[in-house]
C-alpha cells in the first residue's frame, strides 16, 4: 500500500475545518535551547479534547458513508483516541461505542461520557478489549476506528504537519512522537511532500523504542515489554502502513531517558507555560537534553497533548522546581 | 486628559509589531462554564515574557526620541513589568535600569538580569525604590518607564483590545484583571471605539478592590493594606489617567475570592492546559464562580500573564485534584 498522498491530507484537512483547531505555533522563548537550535511547540495539547487525535478520528468518522455513520462506530483506545472518536461521533451526530477495561480510572470514563458515548466495560487487557469490540461490531454493524494503522487517520494527523509548513516557512526540522505510528507517518507525509528539505524525526521513550528497532532491522518488531510514563507512547508495535510510511520519509527515529520526559513536563509549564502530557513533552526532551542530535536548526517539536494526571504534573514541577535541580536546563542560560 | 484614542492604540500596534505576539484566543472547551456563558481565554500567559506587560513596555520604549534612547530608561516595578521594560530595551538596543527591593526573589532578579538590564537594589518597600529610581534619573537623565498610568502604555496594552476584536467578533463580553488600571484602560479604550456594544467589565480581587470603590465613590480611593495573591493586583490605587478612563468606559468592576482564585489557576491548567498566575486566573475566576453576573454570554478572559511559583501553582493543583473538591465546577458538568 503507497504512503498516505498530499491530496488525501488536503481532503482530510477540508473536512475537519472549522471543527478541529488550527493550534499555536508557541515560540519557546524562555526555555534554555542548547545547540544553537531555536524551538516552536505546535501546541496539540490546546486542541479540541487537548490531544492531536482528533484530527484523525474527525476525519474518519467524517469520511463514513451514511449507513455506516447511522450504525455508529467503536473503538477499544481508553485514552486520547477514545476521547477523540467520542467527540467526533458526537458533533457528526453518530452513536458511539468506547470499549474501556474494568478498571479504567473514572476521570477517562467520565471524559468519555460527556461526548455521550456508551463505555462498554471488557476485562483488564487490551486483548480483551479488542475481543468485545469485535464481538459487538458482528453483532450490532459498528465500525471500527482504528487508533493509527488507517489511511483516514494517517491523513488527518497529517492536516498538523501543513499547518506547521504555514505557520513557520523558514523550520528545517519537525520531532514528532512515535506511538503506533498515526501522527509521525502523517506529518511525514505532508512535510515530505510540500518541503523534502525539512528533517522529520520521530522521538520514542527509551522504554518503548519498538519503532526505533523495526527501522533499525528493517521488519516490524513487537516489544512484549513496553514501559515508560508516556502512556500515549506505549504501544508494542506500530502499525503496517506505518511502518512503511517511516521507512521511506523519516530522516532519524530518536529516544529520550524516562527523567528526560519527566523533566521536560516540568519545564515546558514552568517556563512556556504550557500543559503537557509525558506523551507530549518527548519532542521537548530530545532538544533540551540533546538527543536530537539537532544543531544551529529551527525546530518545531509537537506538543502531541496535554492530558497528565494531576499527581504526575505535581511530581513533575517538584522535579524542576527543587533546587537541587539547578543543572537542569532551566538554570541560567541566557534568552535569545 | 482625555482617555487614550484609537489612534494611539492603532499607532501602538504599529509600533510593536513583529516583536510583540499577537497571542492565541482559546476556547474554553474542557472547562465547565455555567449560566450558560461560552468561554474563551486570551492567553498572554503565551505572549513574550510571559505577560500582557510587554504591549506597553515596549510601546513607550520604541517611542522615546533618539536622545531619550540614549540615556537609558528605568523602572522601580520588580515584577512583570520589569521584565517587559529590560526585555523592551533589550530589544531596541536601550540602556535599562531596574530598581529593586533588597529581599527580591533571585528567580525575578535572574529573569530580569537575563535581558542584560542593570538591576539595582534599595530597600524594601515601593517608596525606597520609587525613591531610589527618581535620584538616579536626577543623576543620569534616565526615562521613567511607569507601570500603568500613563498614554503609551495603556495605548500598548489596548492593542490586546483589537486583537480580541478581530479573533471573536462575536464577542459579547470582555473581563480583564484590574491592578493599576493600565490592561483594563487600554482594552476598554480599544473596544468602546470599535464595538460600543462590547461590554468591558474589570475583576479584581476582593482584598484589593480599590478600583471598585473608586468607581462606587466617584474619586480616587486609596487601599493602605491590598491582600491578596494576586502579587499583580497588589496596587493601592489605580492610575489618575486609569481612573478617568474607566468611569467613562467600564460597564462593571466585579471581585472574587482568593480561594476562588486559586481554583482557577488549578483548573486552568488541569481543564485548558495553560498555566495562569494568580493575577491572570481572576477573569475565568469571575465566570466559574458566578461573580461577573454575565449569563448566556460569549466572554473573553484576559489570562494577563502565567508568571506563577512552582510552589504556588502546585498548591493551586492540590486545591482541585483533591477528590475533596469534588463539587467545584470541574465536576460532572457536560461539554458544549
Amino acid at each position: 500500500m503507497p504512503p498516505v498522498g498530499i491530496d488525501e491530507i488536503r481532503q482530510a484537512r477540508e473536512r475537519i475545518q472549522g471543527i478541529v483547531r488550527r493550534t499555536p505555533l508557541v515560540p519557546a522563548a524562555i526555555l534554555p535551547v542548547p545547540d544553537g537550535n531555536e524551538l516552536w511547540l505546535k501546541a496539540e495539547n490546546l486542541q479540541r479534547t487537548a490531544s492531536f487525535k482528533i484530527r484523525g478520528a474527525y476525519n474518519a468518522v467524517a469520511g463514513l458513508d451514511e449507513a455506516a455513520k447511522a450504525s455508529g462506530v467503536i473503538t477499544y483506545s481508553s485514552g486520547n483516541h477514545g476521547q477523540a472518536v467520542a467527540c467526533a461521533a458526537h458533533l457528526l451526530g453518530v452513536p458511539a461505542v468506547v470499549v474501556m477495561p474494568e478498571d479504567a480510572m473514572a476521570v477517562k470514563v467520565e471524559a468519555t461520557r460527556r461526548w455521550r458515548a456508551n463505555v462498554v466495560f471488557a476485562g483488564t487487557t487490551s486483548l480483551d478489549r479488542q475481543e468485545r469490540a469485535l464481538q459487538l461490531v458482528e453483532e450490532c454493524y459498528y465500525t471500527v476506528i482504528p487508533p493509527f494503522d488507517d489511511r483516514r487517520i494517517i491523513a488527518g494527523q497529517g492536516t498538523a504537519g501543513l499547518e506547521i509548513l504555514e505557520q513557520l516557512p523558514e523550520v528545517e526540522a519537525v520531532l514528532v512522537p512515535v506511538g503506533g505510528g498515526g501522527l509521525v507517518s502523517g506529518i511525514a507525509s505532508a512535510v515530505k511532500a510540500v518541503r523534502p528539505d525539512v528533517k522529520v524525526i520521530g522521538v520514542e521513550p527509551e522504554g518503548a523504542a519498538d519503532a526505533q528497532e523495526s527501522l533499525r532491522q528493517q521488519r516490524l518488531v513487537t516489544w512484549e515489554h513496553v514501559e515508560t510514563v508516556a502512556d500515549g507512547l506505549r504501544t508494542s508495535r506500530i502499525g503496517e502502513l506505518n511502518f512503511a510510511t517511516m521507512r521511506e520519509l523519516l530522516d532519524a527515529i530518536v529516544t529520550v531517558t524516562e527523567d528526560e520526559i519527566l523533566r521536560s513536563v516540568g519545564l515546558l509549564a514552568l517556563n512556556e507555560k504550557l500543559v503537557a502530557e509525558p506523551s507530549g513533552a518527548v519532542t521537548t526532551a530530545a532538544i533540551l537534553f540533546g538527543g536530537s542530535g539537532l544543531r544551529n536548526s529551527r525546530v518545531v517539536a509537537v506538543i502531541s497533548g496535554g492530558n497528565v494526571e494531576p499527581s504526575r504534573l505535581m511530581d513533575c514541577l517538584h522535579l524542576v522546581a527543587d533546587p537541587v535541580a539547578a543543572n537542569s536546563p532551566a538554570a541560567g542560560a541566557p534568552l535569545t
